[in-house]
């Protein structure tokens, strides 16, 4: 007997329709996880083609609002960016339930979200590794989008690990006609999985405004539109290199080469101590409401 | 003020859910065509992401039940096979109208479709042209898939342009690994689609069972599951070299290599006089049923 289980496909980290980037979710909370199969969430991701699908849960664990499973077309992710913030979304909605702090239960534990009156929802994010690159790997890198990097670009091991580059402002980064087999040979040698390139908007003078863009050839997709993890990474990049001693929020756009216009609210908070949080939010829109058939 | 229009996302050609092929179909019959521009409908199968979104519109010519307009992410197109028998699926289903004969109006003049009682929906073929190509490009399409033909190759402009290979059987057909980069090296030299594969399936004594495969890396899809226009090309093709005399139904199966269980039913009718007409069908589901926010 096929299921019937209500169905949203969420538009994430846009004001504009259409202009973020889209996650297909399927509200399994009102039936028991054994009913359904891995291999039969895997195929509805598949189908959804979609980068990523989730499904809601009943969360088993104390303190959590819901349990999330995250599947691309390919594979289960324990964490990602956009599908936290649109499967929250997604849970308010679905359940009517209005709380300004969400936990989501994932394959990485619990992910705290914040939510707004206004709806911003932003995700804290979990431990982040920064690592060292060779410089023959940094002068390669280079190459295949033809830019000098202004810092030293370095890996962010977020869950995907991006490395992040840096150079002068907006205008090269929009510019840049990235050789995407180049990359993607590099990427699959070195075991990365894609690069964030970042500029701080042309004419920001509070340094507070970035533009970025997110190339994952090897993960068959040249440009992602939107991306969570990205973002989170290239402001942990930045905290890395600026050593801020105060609190600073930060905001990304993403997507202009790409035809969509993501905005992503960013905080790098310093607590006392020294200890550093960072967080990555934005507005979503739920742009198809129905069912769907399992 | 947004406009909520009713969706379904619909698996075209296959009985077993989410073994099909996906097309996103958008109801604009209850609005005014001039309500939505051409960049709108153009964005919306842009972030759905799927090789096809269709949008009805009340027809504007005599004869016809609906009128669509198809997208691809990035383009719009005259006609395309599973988006035309999934929208008349939709179409059905949107307005409960039971009948055994709807006419599409598109962008390549009217197409009829026949429904049977258990709602198999089969379109009848418009004008296609059959091309020889040269035997130094048969020889190097043959290397990218490590083939040898067992009938000289053709190219059907059936709307794409696809070239047509036949080899032994399914078992050869479903053993090839594409070198995809040479392949598309090919396509864009040649002003091809891409290839259609196929072969009688193994062990079929009546030569009405057929699995092919369609590979179209210049699109930006390596392997399309489950292909119309692919099917129809290729059934197109071996009324080519074997000039059947009589009637003829087959069924080809497509997708085994990629997850996908697809289904087609076609016929080859030979009518009085010699003329040939060709219908492709099959039977879909709905699998997403809601709304849409424009």
């Amino acid at each position: 007997m096929p299921k019937v289980l209500p169905f949203k496909q969420v538009d994430v980290f846009a004001e504009e329709l259409y202009k973020g980037n889209p996650l297909a979710v399927i509200n399994c909370m009102d039936i028991d996880a054994s009913e359904v199969t891995t291999e039969q969430l895997q195929s509805i991701a598949n189908w959804t083609n979609l980068s990523e699908t989730t499904f809601l849960f009943k969360p088993t664990e104390a303190g959590c609002d819901y349990k999330v499973r995250i599947f691309t077309p390919g594979s289960e992710l324990p964490f990602a960016g956009h599908p936290t913030v649109g499967s929250c979304k997604a849970f308010l909605e679905f359940t009517g339930i209005k709380k300004d702090t969400v936990v989501q239960q994932c394959g990485v534990g619990h992910i705290e979200l914040s939510v707004t009156s206004d709806q911003k929802i932003s995700f804290k994010a979990g431990p982040t590794i920064v690592e060292d690159i060779t410089d023959k790997n940094i002068t390669d890198y280079e190459a295949t989008m033809n830019i000098k990097t202004i810092e030293r670009p370095k890996l962010l091991k977020v869950g995907p690990n991006w490395l992040v580059c840096l150079v002068k402002d907006s205008e090269e980064v929009l510019k840049v006609e990235a050789d995407l087999a180049a990359m993607e040979a590099l990427d699959k040698a070195n075991g990365h999985t894609g690069i964030i390139l970042g500029g701080l908007k042309k004419g920001c003078t509070t340094d507070d405004e970035y533009e970025i863009r997110a190339f994952a050839p090897i993960e068959g997709v040249p440009e992602d539109p939107v991306c969570g993890s990205g973002t989170l990474s290239f402001i942990r990049y930045l905290q890395e290199i600026n050593q801020n001693k105060e609190t600073k929020t930060l905001h990304v756009t993403q997507g202009a080469r790409v035809g969509r216009s993501g905005n992503l609210y960013c905080k790098i908070d310093v607590l006392p101590g020294g200890k550093v949080d960072y967080y990555v939010g934005g507005y979503s829109t739920s742009i198809i409401n129905g069912t769907i058939t399992l």
